[in-house]
């Protein structure tokens, strides 16, 4: 009967599709999902910070002032009673109100909460920067976790980035100040993602542009080595970089 | 020494206007801080289930479909194995990519935040709850928690909630088409975060106004009976609404 034939034909068919829809899932589309979900959990965890410290201030106004770090306030209300944190950094009658333990109690659960989140968020980033190192050592070495991981979310995958010029690796992240500049013939970006580079951070600024270029460079040099399996040389090259860019 | 005695009364009055300061915080200003805490992890909540789904989809794309409520959808992975999930919801081979355990790991690490971050919304709500029961009970019981507490943070404290007319009551939360009203003469808005009252949703438009401008009333009258310590009426006071405006 053909028509059982066609129909098994067509079972096997959509399997095949099946497959090939499974194995186009590689760890760049998990790396790329994770930067993402700790990218949220930043801007996340900056909300809630500023809610807690308005909360919080209505009884310890004075602790705001003192700790301006938002995981750092968290963690104090999270760990420390109202009377240690009084004792360490009033060292007076505080101006906020008695509230009642229930009410205390109520915002200590909150920046517990928050707490427990930022201690998430470096575990994250720790899962990330394991996967780039096992699959793209070079480019994480050279760059960092976040910053590769940026590029990679850039490119939208290795194979990409490994195919870009570094010219586009250089600008990647730029691109709103890119088309401005292609439209309206606005100066045109020198540096993307890469600009939170170590390297760029402690060079003066007239020659970041400089600086970025060849970062970019290496970095196409690394994600090459990457992609197509090659040896180890990131460290070598981040050596060099910084002998020719010496901190300022 | 005058300047003895001066500075004496200096300290006295310092001392004076921090334990102002102190009583200015009522529980009004806890219950609407919450409140806004509240707000806040509703928004949050849905960004980061969203890139849950997102990410989740990359090895079991079906349970986005089948789980449509965002709560549910991160219990699921938060509390069940992929092995669970494919045996209820898919029942056939997925078309997700069979990705590492340690990659899969990730992301139910990443579920189990938000799982807890759900469970400890509800939580929070209860403390609102009990704040609003103590304080203003008839408002609380006619209203239900969240909407007491929002036109409690409307008006700013229960004592200015009492004060305020119910045809004001009725509009709080819709402040923007009041004015859009007031500047332009588009249509009167009919009610603000009253909306969400049970008694509303379930009448039909034409006579949604008027309940509206009822339940008002009521709840103006509630306010004045919580704020000047009066007893408890807001039983009656529903159970007359909803005989007046009957489930249709």
């Amino acid at each position: 009967m053909v028509s059982k034939e066609f129909s098994e034909l067509r079972l096997q068919l959509i399997t095949k599709t099946k497959e090939q829809l499974a194995a186009a899932v590689g760890f760049d589309t998990l790396c790329i999902q994770s930067l993402a979900g700790y990218d949220d959990l930043i801007v996340q965890l900056n909300g809630l910070s500023k809610r807690l410290r308005e909360w919080h201030a209505y009884t310890l106004p004075e602790l705001d002032h003192f700790v301006k770090d938002h995981e750092k306030y968290t963690e104090l209300i999270a760990t420390k009673t109202r009377e240690e944190l009084v004792g360490e950094y009033v060292k007076d009658t505080s101006m906020g109100a008695n509230i009642s333990e229930k009410d205390y109690n109520a915002i200590v659960q909150f920046a517990q909460h928050i707490h427990s989140l930022y201690a998430y968020r470096h575990e994250l980033l720790s899962y990330i920067e394991s996967i780039l190192q096992e699959h793209m050592p070079n480019v994480a070495t050279l760059l960092g976790t976040t910053l590769a991981a940026r590029l990679l979310a850039g490119a939208g995958s290795l194979k990409r980035l490994s195919r870009l010029p570094s010219s586009t690796v250089q600008l990647l992240g730029a691109e709103k100040a890119l088309f401005r500049h292609l439209k309206t013939g606005a100066r045109s970006p020198k540096y993307g993602h890469v600009y939170n580079h170590q390297l760029l951070q402690q060079s003066p600024a007239k020659i970041r542009g400089k600086v970025a270029r060849a970062l970019a460079d290496k970095t196409s040099i690394c994600a090459k080595l990457d992609y197509f399996g090659g040896e180890f040389l990131a460290d070598k090259y981040k050596k060099a970089l910084e002998d020719k860019f010496p901190r300022q």
